[in-house]
């Protein structure tokens, strides 16, 4: 039995192993997704001592980090159920998709987000044809064609000026008058020449044959109903990955996220979670606030193993 | 009149510049000591990504990013006194040693702590000539000498474990029989030949003629209740920085820091606290929890600056 087990391959899951592994626990980390959100992030210019990086080279550091302690084993795979064994308190049992069974005394939940779907007719059968989840990740796909960026916030405003280094042009489709994202990239959106926003404007259908051809909006925009795109990213916020820790019976707050207390802390004894899946950190999810709750996290589990609350 | 002034140049100071600047906020960063308390870690091995960075070397990466921003000033020197300006919620003053006066609209306390002093005969007197508060940062001066480190935290056995690869011998002295440092320094000071632990044991006075020649201790060790030794390191713990926002009533928690909510607000309008100095991350005083707060409370303050709370 190890003594931690940290699902998930984010900021925070890198952080916590850091942490476990200098806390001399015998740690297992765990994830599908190697780096997590974090892999999707183009540019990164607000990690402190980084001026610019990308996404995913930040990633490699924390990973290069985590795996350098000898007691720290990454598990490549998905966790599809997670309970409890023996007393309460004595620990937890993950099974991997593939049947593999890891039994651990405690248990991190860094399982980030997931990205919220629209809904809309064509968006499920345009997946992967035109219709795409993380613009930074795809964006370069779209070299001298037009896309529509979907959303108001970070990811969307973000994703538009990457969209619009390679795009011909990029639509960015918001149902406000106003964006919620960072005003550095509500400046970068503002200074590129080829982005057109669409403004108090709903996406009803994304319209296409063997491929998108055009989004179907709400409000006519230059006399159309429709948006000739070839692309459509759609980047309207995420959803806590907490299906694992509701397994378990980890309560959640009033907006779908993991409640922990101040030491990371979720309602079930020996069961902490960290990183965008919480409650944490005034609901800021950043890369910064991801590592100090990944560090809180395993300094708890320390506490906890060694007797301690 | 700035929008946001953060106090201190440390770890939270400097992610909070970096998050203001982001956010287009004009900003100054202020402080006296460089670096903070983050230019004593000789060795820091827990800033998620860089498996080993000397702390003086981690703390230029903070800076050059937050001076990366047109819009933050840094502006060298002490903050003697801080007020209010004009109605609640207008702003704040900062009288600074020189007598400069510096107005923002918001502040930011990233103050950090201070190293706490043990209060016994010889203390005071050999400080700077044998006694010192930085067993990392002065140990270097202590070649083939014979030195005492006083404390049981991560500081004292972090500090034991650097000394002991300079001088010739280390006692680390310890009033209780088990250290509260993380395994990684007690297993390095394990692996030492030359420190010898005095546990169970509380340093009554610093001896010395012009400089330290013994610390006199109350329980004797090998027949001695004199240490024979050429410096003294007190690593006893540190107390939070709170005299600046304490003058604007900002409130403390029962452990002595500036008494946070999520967002890193204090009960002073349009005052925040990130870092050491706050209650916030369940008091574990990291660079990556200073980072998370630092940004939460850059957020916040732009949150404060937009009308919101």
């Amino acid at each position: 039995m190890k003594d931690v087990a940290i699902i998930g391959l984010g900021c925070a899951g890198y952080t916590a192993a850091i942490y476990t592994a200098r806390y001399k626990l015998d740690t297992v980390i765990i994830g599908d997704v190697e780096g997590g959100m974090g892999m999707s992030a183009a540019e990164v210019g607000n990690w402190p001592g980084e001026i610019d990086i990308k996404g995913p080279d930040l990633m490699q550091k924390y990973k290069d980090h985590a795996l350098s302690f000898d007691n720290v084993d990454l598990v490549s795979g998905r966790v599809e159920n997670v309970g409890k064994v023996g007393k309460v308190g004595e620990g937890f049992s993950l099974t991997m998709q593939n049947g593999d069974v890891i039994e651990a005394k405690a248990v991190i939940f860094a399982t980030g987000s997931n990205k919220r779907h629209l809904g809309i007719p064509g968006e499920e059968e345009f997946s992967g044809k035109g219709v795409t989840y993380c613009a930074t990740c795809d964006a370069f796909f779209y070299r001298d064609k037009t896309v529509a960026v979907l959303g108001g916030g970070d990811s969307a405003v973000e994703g538009a000026a990457i969209a619009a280094q390679v795009a011909k042009k990029v639509y960015l489709v918001h149902r406000r008058d106003e964006f919620r994202a960072e005003p550095f990239w509500i400046d970068k959106v503002n200074e590129k020449d080829n982005i057109e926003f669409v403004l108090h404007t709903n996406a009803l259908e994304v319209l296409g044959e063997q491929k998108v051809t055009g989004l179907k909006i709400d409000t006519p925009h230059n006399g159309s109903d429709v948006l000739d795109v070839d692309g459509v990213f759609i980047e309207v916020g995420s959803i806590p990955a907490v299906d694992l820790p509701q397994q378990l019976g980890c309560e959640l707050d009033d907006r779908g996220h993991l409640k922990v207390d101040d030491a990371m802390r979720t309602n079930i004894k020996g069961a902490f979670a960290a990183g965008d899946v919480s409650s944490g950190s005034n609901h800021f999810a950043q890369f910064s606030t991801a590592a100090g709750e990944g560090s809180i996290a395993a300094n708890s589990v320390f506490s906890y193993l060694q007797g301690g609350e």
